[in-house]
């Protein structure tokens, strides 16, 4: 059966795999099973970890690995992002359940599996709607600020593992306090073990490569090795571990993984505990869509391909539907691994549903093996995959740019790790929104007048111009809207004020964008009140699409002065001797 | 002891009391006691129905026009604001309460004297912060289509005191529902004096005036006399029910009022009182604040005065805190009344004190004769008060002008009178900021060409202009920040690309008031993608703010082009044979 023309492109639209499916060649599928081997062994320690560090079984990290990148291959964009549980959204969902169920407990994990499903729902939604670009009102720094605060956080909720002691807390002071408080109770094989691979896996980081590489390996093998560096730590402490029966003295170990593929998953769908869960559901499901197609969009642009923001979100969405139907947790695309993932040369997301196989193979063999796997290593594995993260330079940056952004900054990386993941979070969008909104309420205003031989104008404060004492120039530097419409009364009217000679005040509106009903009613008070004391009042340089508008009130009825394409229009027309002077 | 000059200046800023009471004279009294002594004719039956619209004992109203008018006069800055309770505040105390306690119970009143405080407070600490700014926040349409339910919500639930029938609900489903349930309870008798109260009041309020007039009567007598139809009212029903003892026949009416001056009173300190309380204490707050600033404003330009919106705050606050600890409820400033203040000739706060004191002789002696007075016109007072506030114009008016201005209007209409005030009103507010918002994440972008002639520059699409297909100029009419900045990284490598003969791009910045960061590393990101394609990029029109800080970052080092002044000399630079040909 064929499809007309216009419904494939459809089907394309919603489907990408239909799309890149077309031209797979035996050159693709080569570079998409070399990088999905590589992504598998950086996948599987990452996966157990993230679950570990989500207080969830270690098999949930890898049931959350198979599945939901098949559903990404279906229905994402990006050629090169890799889909799985990442550091973030773990902690966001230990945060997140930690407040309905005991770690440990059936319902954690219920309570888990059902938050991936209201994300995931969520994603599709956002995504068949075309609310995307919501996104796009979480500021940079504020994801900075976000990331770096998380990473301390997550790096500090795995000191215990490697102390091999119990801490508990969903901000730093909690968790330093509870750390501090169970000191004593250190359990030193395990500590030596969690050092020790923390120190391991530095240095496989920074300085293996350079070495390999200096011995004369090929550059493309000595970065595979540098990546399966986890792989070794795992393989190497769970090695030791059996050979002296550490866990009899006290090491915590993985223990029993069933093998198997995935079981099939229900979520819950209680009342009660979707909306208990939907606020946090909301917030995972923005800081990871963001997370996620901020890495797909720089590694899109470095082959000038290009991502769907919406379909992103289908393709994540039903990524976390997947997940939690097939015992896993919530995903999305991580940085580190879709970073490794494009270097190895993935071409489609077929590598994605390479890698997918790959880990269900090592959920079907390997997991027998994973016993004696002490979770020291895997906390070791999370610490120098986090610390990485950290990056406090953003405050130092937005300081010496934007004080507005470096408070939007310091209070999200301060409430993030005072008050937990969720409040941070939320507390920076919202303080960046407000702050704006302030800002636009109280406009900067400039008083302008001619730079001598053009006809440009600008500020008289910053330049040397003309101006005339009978004619206020002011140029406004925001839309002017409800927020800002009594400011711009107070503010002009003040101006005039008992200055006398004044007889013609110019708004001039290059930068205003918009009048809404509200600063229109103050524009015809200004008009009102001026006419009163003899002063009139002129627009100039009103954009198109506001000036549409004004044509349909009746303002430029009752305007006592007129309406100047250019500023420099009103200035010849108004006090004709002050151009005549300058030119 | 007399004040260092400082110390009083700041004394008269924080009470402004000493302010006008330092040019008091006789004449000033006399003008003022006139006024009183209207007001309080005014205010007495108001006082009383508006307490039963909010669900309280009548007396309660006169308790909070004794007071409160006390302490306005003593913090407040308007010379002609009468403060009392009002209809909107007393649908929303009712609203409030009615959530927490039944009508009728100390609870009930407890409550509602516990909200008033809690106002209060909200309202003195916002002054005190100098917080007035965030009414600005309320745009004029959604207060005008708030105004405009509130009034059709509440005088249908002043029906049910027409029919003479129980009746309850907090929206106009609800209400007409309880109504329609329970119309075949209506007491025909009560019925009668409603209409004929409602009728009358509508005559004395259209045609009063007139007729008086029309016998040769001085206006300003006939004014007063049609300002006190409402008392005539009261009166003559009163005088019926008691002739007739009408009370045995169904008839309800106000019965037992405490004689004397109001008692003392204390909120309750109960957190969870206070926890559930809140949010709806601070939307009473904003909107009496709004409300009662506007006409304060109103006014106060008419001779010339100013009002300062954050010693307002301290005066309704005080005002709020003073009713509370006196058994009343919430107040604010009343449009009605402070108009018929305002016209009668008050030229000082003092007349709101001696308005205080006439009330508080109503409270002492004329409360048994209130005995016999009907339900039924006190209803019938409000109902033709209120109806009076309700104007669907800015339908029409926000729909002609501004779709966005009418989607927020319609939505809280539709939403107060579905949902009742508290829902309305919030997501008003909300949704002309998220509309904003939305606009200014997409903003207008349009490319210029040189007016002929002139060193203009305006929109090809519109303007009969010079352009050359090496340059494209875009003027971007909006601020740059974090939720539009993927917008225009965008819309501009959408724009150039394949328009192969493009070799330089700027962008007129003459409307961008503001770069936040998340935007400077999209221009940063725009910059280098140009370059990569052989595009230069350059600035023109960069506004002093904009530009002292793009000068700290390192962006002018590695952008390609220039920044220019002017966009005229941009293109002089450029493209110097599109300039020689045109001019």
């Amino acid at each position: 059966m064929t499809l007309l023309p216009l419904k494939r492109a459809q089907l394309e639209r919603h489907l990408p795999i239909l799309q890149w499916s077309k031209t797979y060649s035996r050159d693709t599928l080569t570079s998409d099973l070399v990088a999905a081997v590589i992504v598998t062994i950086m996948l599987i320690p990452q996966s157990l970890a993230y679950a570990l560090l989500a207080g969830l079984p270690a098999e949930m990290g890898l049931y959350a690995s198979i599945l939901p990148l098949v559903a990404y291959a279906i229905f994402g964009t990006s050629r090169a992002l890799a889909v799985g549980p990442v550091a973030v959204v773990s902690l966001m969902t230990a945060a997140a359940v930690g407040n309905l169920a005991l770690q440990g407990t059936e319902e954690y994990i219920a309570a888990a599996i059902t938050l991936a499903f209201i994300s995931g729902l969520i994603l599709t939604v956002m995504g068949l709607f075309r609310l995307g670009f919501l996104a796009n009102f979480l500021s940079h720094p504020v994801i900075a600020g976000f990331i770096t605060a998380s990473g301390i956080l997550i790096a500090t909720s795995q000191i215990k593992h490697i102390l091999g002691v119990d801490a508990h807390g969903h901000n730093l002071i909690a968790l330093v306090t509870s750390l501090i408080a169970h000191l004593n109770e250190t359990n030193l094989i395990t500590f030596v073990i969690g050092v020790a691979g923390v120190g391991f896996l530095f240095w496989v980081r920074k300085g293996l490569k350079p070495l390999l590489l200096s011995t004369g390996m090929p550059p493309r093998l000595a970065d595979i090795l540098a990546k399966a560096g986890p792989v070794a730590a795992v393989a190497l402490t769970t090695l030791v571990v059996w050979m002296f029966q550490l866990q009899t003295k006290g090491v915590k170990i993985v223990g029993e993984v069933p093998v198997g593929l995935p079981p099939l998953s229900l979520p819950s769908f209680s009342a009660d505990l979707w909306s208990s869960l939907f606020v946090s559901a909301l917030l995972i499901s923005v800081i990871g869509f963001v997370e996620s197609v901020s890495v797909a969009q720089t590694l899109a642009a470095k082959k000038r391909q290009r991502i769907v923001p919406d379909q992103e979100l289908v393709g994540l969405g039903t990524s976390n539907i997947a997940a939690a139907l097939s015992g896993g947790y919530s995903v999305t695309g991580g940085f580190a691994r879709s970073v490794v993932n494009f270097d190895a040369g993935a071409e489609t997301p077929a590598a994605g549903a390479f890698t997918a196989i790959g880990i269900a193979f090592a959920a079907l063999l390997l997991t027998p093996l994973l016993f004696f796997l002490p979770k020291a290593t895997l906390a070791a594995t999370i610490i120098v995959a986090v610390l990485n993260l950290v990056d406090f330079s953003i405050l130092r940056k937005t300081w010496t740019y934007s004080k507005v952004d470096f408070s939007a900054v310091s209070a999200t990386i301060f409430l993030t790790l005072g008050f937990g993941v969720e409040v941070g979070v939320s507390a920076g969008v919202l303080l960046s929104l407000g702050l704006f909104l302030y800002k636009t309420s109280r406009p900067h205003v400039a008083e302008v007048g001619l730079v001598p031989g053009t006809q440009h104008f600008r500020n008289i404060l910053r330049h040397k111009v003309e101006t005339h004492p009978s004619l206020v120039s002011l140029r406004i530097d925001e839309s002017l809207y409800f927020a800002n419409a009594h400011f711009l009364e107070d503010y002009l009217l003040e101006r005039v004020n008992g200055d006398t000679p004044i007889s013609h005040v110019v708004l001039m509106c290059s930068a205003v964008n918009e009048i809404d009903m509200s600063a229109l009613e103050s524009l015809e008070e200004i008009n009102h009140r001026l006419h009163e004391v003899g002063i009139t009042l002129h627009l100039s340089e009103v954009k198109g699409p506001v000036m549409d508008r004004l044509k349909r009130s009746h303002f430029l009825d009752n305007l006592t002065g007129e309406v100047f394409l250019a500023q420099y229009d009103a200035m010849v027309k108004l006090t004709p001797d002050t151009v005549r002077a300058t030119s």
